[in-house]
């Protein structure tokens, strides 16, 4: 292993110093989790915007009428089929086959899915949770087959995103819009609720490239299972269940993870990083060299422009 | 691979021929579910009766005291400290710990585990389900730890029994008792209702010793995918859930799995395979040789005498 980062390299102004030698540490959040206050103008209710700050997250369902619906599963059925020899890179495929696994950048190959990455479902909820303006930090297209469906192990994304990316504060939102029912049988995504107020300094230094097989496999940059074990025996666990065209708001830090599935049904969502204009990425915080674009939108992030009104294909 | 089973070989007189050449096949269920009339000294209810012919499982909650669940709980700890080096054969570990996974032969290994194996609520109910008395094809203590349990994929047991056992007929049923909580997200046994009405045969032949490979990764003798994802279309998913104590009876060829499971919370169950005394093992119908005796108790299978009253540890 090839080991690069030091931590006297690291900023002088680090608020969340992780990929420490010796024991993981964890220290509070000293963040904001609900960057506004919460009056009748919200896109959210009250008790909405209570449970997102308490929780860590917030499941919406019934937000897209069957007509846009359609329109994302029939754009995303489409896409996936565009993939293939000289396809773009962001262009995923499963190991030995065509088979496209994820679409990265998915707002730059999609005006439907640019448009709904700016539709005030979603983008406007992430301006309300963040209070400020706020631009895409990363954009996806997942999909994971019945009956091989692999599982995804328990992380807080900021962990990686401010050692390998630069994000400097707990200012970021993901929303994922499921694209397939998901129920717990199916390898919904899993939430530990309230563990976005503890951030753990991860214990181990970043090897280069990790993210070349973080995605597929994450060593580094994950809690270690007492810690897990503690954070759920406290606070238990939830499933992002629902049908089609539910929506999951999860903060930055939210433990979380999925379960694989040997069940038929296959599962896929879109799946937005929403981060404050203000929270701007820097040089990394504890690895050497930045993850590359499409996984951390470091130059071309434009500030969105919120959208009303319902998806069409025109 | 070194293919010993050949179709001349097999039986004459052989219900449900599997493992061939070509495409699998699928066949009416040629026996009984249900081999008894339901009476009021049935020890289920009528309903659950009808519930365990329809689907082809039965789930059971509350059967056991608190102090009789200790008593499991804490035998099964025991017991699954007594591996390491110089443990019987029957002890099967972790690879490379000497963490215990499996304790084969339950029921010879600890007198707790064999008078709940007789116990009415067992084998007085699996002798009412099956018409006849019953004896021990099998009996194991399962341990699945949080964090890395794997998967296991989709299966009928019978066609396995009937390949590579010799039973008979599907005269048999599995009662899995439950020593810790199962929740839908902990990889809890996922059935499909209503496949057990259907007989698999599947197709490719037996690899030799195929035992000593298909109980970590079964390859041979699974249904095909459309098949699977067919008869759950047409009859859904069902997950045996509950407390620590709860009690699955399923049918020798009601198709399961289940999940992974990245929790923290680990599964752990006794399970006990019952069969007919009129559906004595012969040669096995499609391999040559018979599995050892730990898989399938061919030789000392004795009739068990069904047991009232409480489990003491005395």
């Amino acid at each position: 292993m090839n080991i690069t980062s030091k931590p006297e390299d690291f900023h002088a102004a680090d608020a969340y110093r992780t990929r420490l030698p010796g024991e993981e540490r964890l220290t509070p959040r000293r963040d904001p989790v609900l960057w506004s206050d919460w009056t009748g103008d919200a896109p959210i209710t009250r008790q909405e915007a209570a449970h997102y700050e308490e929780k860590g997250y917030l499941i919406r369902r019934n937000l897209f009428s069957d007509a846009e619906l359609r329109l994302l599963i029939d754009t995303s059925l489409r896409l996936r089929g565009a993939g293939g020899p000289g396809a773009p890179a962001d262009f995923v495929t499963e190991p030995g086959t065509d088979a496209v696994r994820t679409v990265f950048r998915l707002d730059t190959h999609s005006p439907v899915f640019a448009r709904l990455a700016a539709d005030k479902r979603l983008a406007g909820v992430a301006r309300f949770l963040l209070g400020d303006e706020v631009c895409l930090h990363q954009s996806r297209l997942n999909y994971k087959p019945g009956f091989t469906g692999k599982e995804f192990y328990w992380h807080s994304d900021f962990e990686t995103w401010h050692a390998e990316d630069g994000m400097p504060r707990m200012r970021a939102v993901s929303a994922s819009v499921l694209l397939t029912d998901n129920s717990p049988l199916n390898g919904a995504l899993m939430l530990v609720p309230g563990s976005h107020k503890t951030f753990v300094a991860c214990r181990g230094e970043t090897p280069k490239d990790n993210h070349k097989t973080s995605l597929q496999k994450q060593e580094v940059g994950v809690p270690g299972r007492d810690t897990i074990a503690r954070m759920v025996a406290e606070n238990g666990l939830d499933a992002a269940t629902g049908p089609a065209g539910t929506v999951v708001f999860f903060d930055c830090n939210t433990l979380h993870g999925s379960n694989g599935n040997i069940t038929p049904d296959p599962r896929s969502n879109a799946f937005f990083v929403f981060n404050a204009v203000s929270n701007a990425l820097v040089a990394p915080f504890a690895a050497d060299d930045p993850r590359p674009g499409h996984l951390a939108n470091r130059d071309g992030a434009r500030t969105i422009v919120p959208q009303g009104g319902r998806l069409t294909g025109a």
